[in-house]
């Protein structure tokens, strides 16, 4: 009996070269999946089915994971307004970590000996692979086809049509992984430090100039609703309502920048993305929170976000802190409730104001620089005494 | 002899008032001091000198703090990439706690036995000159007329009347506090949560339409030329690089954001401001950081440089540890030297790239997803394996 | 008809003259409250019930929130091994905030317009008090004599007399506070920085000279049991838990030192305590954790409670973020479950191992220093020369 | 020509194997180093000296780097109060790193094309060397024969009685490695986790059962002079200092523990130590600083300093942020100058207070808990009012 190899497929070159070399090459039964996190039409959905059957492999499945993906991740990093390193909304590293979870568990599920992914030895997507498979999958054998033989493209291409698969592979100028959570795009420009993508890059292009505003309304940090001129939508999957702001202001040029920053494997990267839904969610929910959060839960909060999108950017995600961080962010959403205003326009957006029945900046104790009713000026001149006590002694001791 | 009392003194109703009230109420010398640290042109000192020798102050004098301004403390905002908040360059605090300390020396030196400020009871402000006086003068009296009194503008408009001093006082729909680093613009619709500042609010009306692209130099975290379409400019005062991109990037209505936050009263504020130097100097300033310095180089400084923020923001920049932050954020500037691009756009800029011969970005070692020169596949997968190590402890131990 | 005040009563000299004070010199109804946290026997609950009828209060009762204090504070201590400056496990800090909300809470059930204190000006329990009251009580009137009248206690001693109270007031050497979560000892030595408490100080006094060795049973991270010569005991409440470790641990003279740290009015304030079974019990739970849990998990487990105790110890304990903080603390217990061996000498402890189901230094997989098994040397070779990938490329651009 | 080689050379079994291997198997030409940190007598770096060049090492030579270890680490743990885990003074972490930098130094500096180490596969030591010879001599092939063969103890002797070597290998019952800093005891009880060692397994053994107080003199945070029974000494090189608390501390059986951690590989591992002279410095460094530095030091110092002993642990000694770091907290000791009173005993030791020209603890300001100076009580009443008005108003408004 063959060996089952698990292959986390999605249809491209390096995992079509992977379907060819592991059944035929190394006899392997091979069972592809590919886990839909939300970044995918039913129409891709089928034609990626059908190539893998094309290709040869004994079953493929497709596991839809879209609201785990929100549930157990997305969730969190609106809870938590992580962009990293202040810009990235960790677009394809929070989806690439759940297809490879979910990849190791069907692996698991069918008893598969081997699972294997198609990444090159030079980017996180392999360490977020090899992390999941061996957690979760610890006995199963890592095979990684593309990354080993360091084969060309063109050598790829090669073995392909030998094989029979006489496809044309005409290579995109940009490498581009459209996803839920945002799309990236890589290559030229993003391959040296000193350029900006062109326009003609950007996946979605511009197409709307003028000015619009919406509301989004939140309640216990997640959106339920957006209004706008399009009328009032309301929610019961978060889910629909970045759909519905990718819509929205995708055609703005919203939400496009490049990221650089240090990849798990100790370089620096560079890659740009356009994730209008998530700058602009993470945006109106942090200004909702400086309403209604107080002082020290917006520190800790930003803390221990910082830290969980760093850890799942490196693939970290099962590491048991990751639970508690998400357990304390949850928490913190108890009053995180209310209306966002926001302004899209050409290439920018802007949180307008809010409106919260849980606003801390409520006249009734006092205006910031206008009028103070809940305490006195000899109050406030007790409390910078005792405030600057120890500064004050510090100075007569060593300076005075 | 008259008890002598020093006045910060800015010209305005509130500290005009003081004037009066402290030389003939109360019959103390007034040496009023006006500390300049970037934000008045000679003409408005000159004005602001005749004021206080018509309202009968005993002497007058312009304290010049603005190099020292810059490099005792807007340098360190910058190494720190400080943005109260993710939003706010601390235009206002910084300077305010600037001009507290050398009003309250100004004190000790001339040996005054009370210092005044004109601060309201509901702002910030009354607590960093409270501070700064108790600390640095902390034998001096320190006496807030306004705060205590509780007036309402029109009592001190007709107390003054009533001393001869019939001046028309408009009140200026906006309080805007224009400073080097950037200018504040309080009232009306910061009063409240849910508005944005109408564009006839802003001190810096947008002239300009089209786009530019300008390179900014840094030398060891600090400003040292800007190019553009004017030519190059090479600057040894930074001080003089921050008011060329202000005069660059102002006519363009860049900059201008509303931040909300804890004051040091407990209470939730709301202020506008534009700050279009601070803004472009600050995110060009992190994207070259993010190339030339390690991960955890760039970790720790946010850490530190958000704390330093707050305590600046809090009226605390005497404490002893700012001085130890300092220390650390001047020490990760050695290697944060080379160029930025930026693209100014009508309401937004865009950095667009970065050149340095620190730059880790090489490709001499590997490119991010495109190859690997300096490790093998084996090694990424050894690294996968260890890094996963816990993990998968933890996981065989506790759930599988 | 009288104004309701709500005493915060102790029995001692301050508070005493509080009750006349505000009884017949403010001719209030005054209902004393006694918030029993664990420190008092019955006989010493009754005694002061009496004292306070016998000086004239209108009614006194007995709040009991031994479990509640437990429940809702000593636990997340233990949970977070919180020691403040690594030393002190918040004896009384804990405790007080605790009797001051309840207070408060008592004050707004009965409806009282004013609310009393006996705390001095000099301390940290004005603080809690003051703000316990302010915001669960933020109509009532604070009161507090002794720091208003600012009396010294001869002074109050005559009052006394005056008013027919003809007491023996003997003022001890040291000023002692005793309680579940360990005893204070203030007083002469403490006051200076260069002196230990003498032996003849501490309350409990050694009068064991041998070793005995205890084992603790530690079941989610709270006490479920203690073995040792006198047998095996479990226990459905911690809290007894707690005492019969004081019992034990006491007469050895465990767990007595000296705290300096930061009296939350800027001074520098020392004190010395006693306090055997917090120490025990939190170094034991750590070296628990220390097994059980994850990397990250003791990491950020020790920045959230190191706050935790920082903001308890300033009288913030009902800050919101407390709240989240103890959301985390808990939800990081659930493997803290095992056998902790402890060696009790004269004047020291010694934790000597752990067994627990969750143990992850498991040599199933590796020991240290020994054998490898779930891993080969070239793995760990790919480790290294990943993880050193950043820094050698550093090294290469700037230094080589 | 041979391959040089450059082998990290102690003198035992493992790298008494190594010498063979790589000259006779390999056929290099083996230069052996030892790099002293300060844990080797005259007479040992002597007898390993004659053995290298009796096992045919074309060269060894011995590099003293004891004032270089202390100069540029140990200094910064005594700064940071470095006790990884809140117990472990990274005795072994940190001297291990210091040999695996000069034996990389050194092959650069002879141009070797190869660089070894003897340790297992199963421990920490072998990153710490690897990734010290991959930054420094990034083009050496690194050799790791017994990681690489796993060859099992008897197998290295069996292997080296074939070549001639036959001497008699007792394997002692615990595996010890003395140094300046401390001295590790590893085997048999810390294997497991429920034993501690017993006292026959400690190196030093326990021969004092008295008293003994003894004065450490601090300047900057270093040790200037110790006082005691003895006479004064002072010190112009601070490691001497260690060397005298070590001969005072350690006969009382001071400073033993087992440590349980993390380590680098993600294991648990366990390891017993002796250590008196780190503990009680650190301890008494710490009591001063709590008397001298503000409270936000104390808070950041403890911060970085944490960081600080991880990634010395792991082997990131080299990362550019420990130069920042070690700069802080070489800032942060301005004022650590004074002495401190320390208590010997069997078994333990105990601070019993400071004196310092520094100290903040001055009655002049208030005496915590007795008197206040330099504010009033009113002060304190308008301090608690502004501190809780946050909270206060989120009660309000969420709950009341």
């Amino acid at each position: 009996m063959s060996q089952k190899v698990v292959l986390a497929f999605s249809g491209g070159l390096d995992t079509s070269f992977c379907v060819k070399y592991l059944s035929e090459d190394r006899g392997m039964d091979v069972y592809s999946v590919l886990v839909d996190t939300g970044g995918f039409s039913d129409a891709e959905l089928k034609a990626i089915e059908e190539r893998a059957y094309s290709l040869g492999v004994k079953s493929h499945v497709t596991i839809s994971k879209t609201d785990d993906y929100y549930q157990q991740c997305l969730k969190f990093l609106v809870y938590g307004n992580v962009l990293k390193n202040n810009t990235y909304p960790l677009s394809v590293s929070a989806e690439r970590i759940f297809q490879a979870i979910a990849a190791a568990e069907y692996a698991r599920e069918i008893g598969a000996s081997a699972i294997a992914h198609g990444s090159t030895g030079a980017g996180n997507d392999q360490v977020r692979f090899d992390m999941a498979f061996r957690i979760i999958a610890p006995d199963a054998e890592v095979i990684t086809p593309i990354r080993d033989l360091r084969l060309s493209r063109e050598a790829e291409i090669e073995y392909l049509k030998a094989k029979g698969v006489d496809q044309e592979w005409h290579k995109a100028a940009y490498s581009i992984n459209k996803g839920l959570w945002g799309t990236s795009v890589g290559g030229k420009e993003t391959l040296t430090s000193d350029q900006f993508l062109p326009e003609s890059a950007w996946p979605t292009q511009v197409t709307k100039s003028d000015q619009e505003t919406i509301t989004i309304t939140f309640q216990h940090g997640e959106i339920k609703g957006i209004s706008g001129a399009f009328g009032d939508e309301t929610y019961n999957n978060p889910v629909d309502a970045i759909r519905k702001l990718t819509e929205l202001a995708g055609p703005f040029g919203i939400g496009r920048d490049i990221h650089v920053g240090d990849t798990i494997i100790g370089i620096k990267g560079r890659v740009g993305f356009e994730a209008p839904a998530p700058l602009i969610i993470i945006k109106a929910h942090h200004t909702l929170e400086k309403h209604v959060l107080g002082k020290w839960q917006l520190y800790w909060k930003e803390q221990l976000a910082n830290w969980y999108g760093t850890m799942l950017h490196e693939g970290q995600f099962m590491d048991p802190v990751m639970r508690n961080i998400e357990t304390f962010l949850a928490d913190s959403q108890a009053h995180v409730s209310g209306k966002v205003h926001v302004l899209l326009a050409p290439y920018r957006f802007q949180v307008m104001g809010i409106e919260s029945d849980h606003d801390l900046m409520s006249s009734k104790f006092g205006s910031y620089g206008e009028m103070n009713n809940a305490w006195t000026g000899d109050d406030v001149r007790g409390f910078s005494k005792v405030a600057s006590n120890q500064v004050m002694i510090y100075e007569k001791i060593n300076n005075q």
